[in-house]
């Protein structure tokens, strides 16, 4: 890539738009040119996010799908049930969309309907858009146009399990008992989210009727039952899975499927047990990857920073295959640790 | 009782010794007299703990099993591996002994030995102790002498699933995902205990070894895959359990079961499991149930405070039982909530 | 007293409403008949907030001040700007009335203007309410009907300074550094009190012009720099205090002064600096008070529980007062400590 | 710089050891060829910090500073006391000395003897160190060998004052009242650090007697009352300053003084009030600076991150300089923020 890309960013205010803007800070390809916020519509980034910097001078701006941008990559970061109807108007205007939202994410949009009790209103642009999980899709995201960024629990449950799931080697429903910080509830100003709630606090949620249940379904090709809790830190993703396995699938068959799946993959690592911490990935776009093999199931743990790997960061990666560069670039941070 | 128990507390500046002194302070018909800490002998509690008002001016003392005190009712909050060589010196001089380690809690030596590698100084005694879950046992405990609190984990567990256990309706192996606040490490000045260490930290540990296992196994009379992660919280614990039922079992079947077994417990409440917030029973002996029927799988909830109901509330309660009084008293706290 | 006060609490689902709810669970000599709530009104407080075991049955009223109700103590927790309007209209429906807004705490309506942005609905009423702070003008409380509930900052800084004010000894204008839990911001839904916002965050506000600023100069009777802080904390709050005392005031004086004022109060406690944690007093209605003498300032270390001593904890102290029964039923918790 | 620096970091497992192997992933003329670590000793970095991928495969070494090593620029981030004895050994064989420790900051081997209770072991070496705040002293570091790393609080507290203090406006002993997150106390297994100790807690500690005292005094040329405290965060630091200026002092004075002082910082920052939140910083070599002018102080607000600007990024942003190259190469972050 001789250019830049001039990016823009809608919802630069939510916590994976303002992840966007950081994370592209470094980003020797892309150069952020346009930010839109409703709420701060009009006011210098400088002033509402003063740690941005280096976009401290640009202003907030009201997104307006039918007027004419100068964008070669617009991440639309906005709460679920808008980019359904917003996609649609800016399809040929615009050459590369990365949707952080759920819109796009499911096949099927009865199940979209089930799960968001929205009528969706681009059914025709699903087969478009292609569904942002490298690991998983990399050469067909080469190619597309439009991404469907991963929910977070998914691309946190698909990466543990997905090296043994395509196998077949999978019985019956496994169990995906994961973890989330709190900001995967987002900005929003909710009595859930305030500090004195939460603090101090562990809590299960939506118990296997959470809305990311049948993406994990569609990718790993396998039903499972989802059961999210909520942590009492900022971020961090962390999935503990209990998987009943074929009888004749042997530890060494578990090691190989593990490592032939990651070895290339510069985002994900296989590690012992104990480097499960989510602090081990806070901050970064990796994935960490462990199992531990009991005579009654293979226990498989995953762990993500929500926000990066789980959201931002991912979305990122994607604009990298999307513009033909190295997939890390901008990615390669070292985790903050404490 | 007319009179007033005299109460001893071993390992006093523990977080269990800690909160068995709190606990006890507003208790009408015991008083602590002796409190004993190696650390801190010689030493007002007033000066190292100066929220103990009512202790204020005992002195630590140091711990010695060979002289005489007079006690009615010892408390030993000591690691694993010391009670078991100190409850034999103690046996016929101090009326009551409520042991919170888990010197005596497996019923086989051989278990002990495996899972604390340590021989057990006084396996002839062990089968004079008495599990102290009162919702199980409370019979027995009435007559017994020395009382083997049950571990945080195991409360916690049991609670959840000895009602279906108990009628044989669980088949095969259920998954025991249960999270814990910090102070179930201890007091003792650990890296891994470190404040920087855990703030914003998620992690698993000790999966499917941990050494509440077979505490649970001898209880619930099944196999169980216990699967213990750390919560970067002070108190609270939280188990979510996935259980396969025998087919023929209805969700009403579980409803009758779980109302019958605690409906005239002081302490167990089977409320929704939008109820389950571990700071709904933070600072209180209550433990809440709860239950989420699926078509795959039974998935229940528990949770306490780690230090009460999985500790020292449980001690209290214990004491209270084989002092003959309400088993409440002391213990009708409200969750502090926030 | 020997009926049983009949109480309603206004505002009871805001962290000060049911902290009083909590608080009062106890209370032998008073019991919670009515609670209101305009967010929750028909709903069972059991369903809202499970662990208010003691009055799980009663059901969340819309409160209306032109209706009559049978109570004999109303508490209004509600925000500033409600109680100036509703107070008037219950002046002689209610025996006493216990307001925990700012709204009647200001001798000046005009202070009240200049600070609130509201005119004064019942400027006439001020001069009859009380300014509930026990350790200054408990005798005053005890003919009262209406108290306005001191702020939680005046409160710490004042029961800190008074003893050395009220001699007269302060020099200049002294600096009171404050640092105050999350709940002290109340439970609404503001973006600012999100737990993303808040964890691992500390930061200056209102440094020089916030509203408790008037309270404290009022009661002190000197001016003061009034600087707060927000600590990510659910509760607890801080003030260390800089003084310049007159030149001919020796160590031994301040001691004195201290020893005198706070010798026979139930709820404040000359401790060692290093005694100064704030969950020392979290869960209590305790008030730590220290200091450090060095040869340029003298400096003061005071501390409460932001909800109780700050809040609802003094609201029932006043109760206590007001219905002649011992000042401390109900509040004699010991810390949680962790 | 056309070749690569070799860097050796002793107390490498250390939280300032730690962050200095983090920052230096990403520094393009350095890299880290030995790492150094007892506790640690001949595992791999992998094993022990799994997040710093960069040197996974480095293995921790005893230091020895009697054997020759191959090293451009050696850090020592130990705990105090050590450094005087090793730097002696080290002097003419290293190039570049780089202490993170208290060992050299103080100008007069009497005052270390007074704060540290220890004998200087090299006093004559105190000359031949500098003092490595950049923006005080960034020529004199030019030409020096060994770096003396100020402290968290001196960095904090004197970039907050420097710019007025220097002009002799400050009248009287200014109040230093700072806020530390817990990292600041080291990564050492001790009570007072655990989790369960700290979270839910805020405490003042050392006030008026804190060893970081005589460090700002040295170098702002003024007494002050250093009063610290600590904060429930892991990182992170904050001064709030009260300041009694010469009554000719106007604002707009203060104003220039700041703007000229900064104005080519690239890592000092003068904010606004409302922008001064510790995470604004958190993750990043810089500083924020405001001020608040009231009729009776000049409040001055300072904050870093205790770990970067107030330890391993100074360190570095002072090896950049030894070097000769871009003072912020590979210190560009944007603060993570949440």
């Amino acid at each position: 890539l001789t250019k830049t890309a001039k990016i823009g960013v809608v919802g630069a205010t939510g916590y994976t738009g303002i992840e966007l803007c950081r994370l592209l800070a470094d980003h020797p390809s892309a150069t952020i040119t346009h930010v839109y916020s409703r709420q701060y519509e009009s006011q210098k980034v400088g002033q509402i996010l003063p740690h941005l910097h280096h976009i401290a001078d640009l202003t907030f701006e009201r997104f307006d799908a039918h007027s004419h941008v100068d964008i070669d990559v617009l991440f639309l970061a906005l709460p679920h049930g808008q980019a359904h109807e917003i996609i649609p108007k800016l399809k040929n205007k615009i050459p590369f969309i990365i949707d952080l939202s759920a819109d796009f994410r499911l096949q099927d949009p009865e199940m979209f309907k089930y799960y968001y009790s929205l009528d969706h209103g681009a059914p025709d642009l699903i087969q478009e858009t292609m569904y942002g999980l490298p690991e998983l899709y990399r050469d067909k995201i080469k190619t597309a146009t439009i991404i469907a960024n991963p929910g977070c629990y998914p691309t946190c449950a698909i990466l543990g399990l997905h090296p043994i799931a395509k196998q077949g080697w999978v019985q019956g429903t496994p169990v995906i008992d994961a973890k989330s910080g709190v900001s995967g509830a987002g900005r929003g100003a909710k009595e859930s989210s305030l500090f004195c709630e939460v603090a101090g606090d562990f809590s299960p949620y939506g118990t296997g009727t959470h809305r990311h249940t049948p993406e994990m379904t569609d990718h790993l090709g396998i039903s499972v039952l989802f059961s999210p809790h909520l942590v009492p830190m900022s971020r961090g993703m962390q999935a503990t899975m209990y998987v009943d396995l074929a009888p004749e699938i042997t530890e060494s068959d578990i090691q190989n499927a593990y490592v032939t799946a990651y070895k290339n993959e510069p985002f994900v690592h296989i590690v012992t047990p104990s480097q499960i911490h989510t602090r081990s990935v806070a901050g970064t776009n990796h994935c960490f990857v462990s199992y531990v093999w009991t005579p009654q199931k293979l226990i498989v743990f995953s762990m993500i920073d929500n926000l990066i790997k789980g959201a931002s960061g991912q979305a990122i990666q994607n604009m990298n295959i999307l513009l033909g560069i190295d997939e890390t670039t901008a990615l390669r941070h070292t985790a903050l640790w404490i």
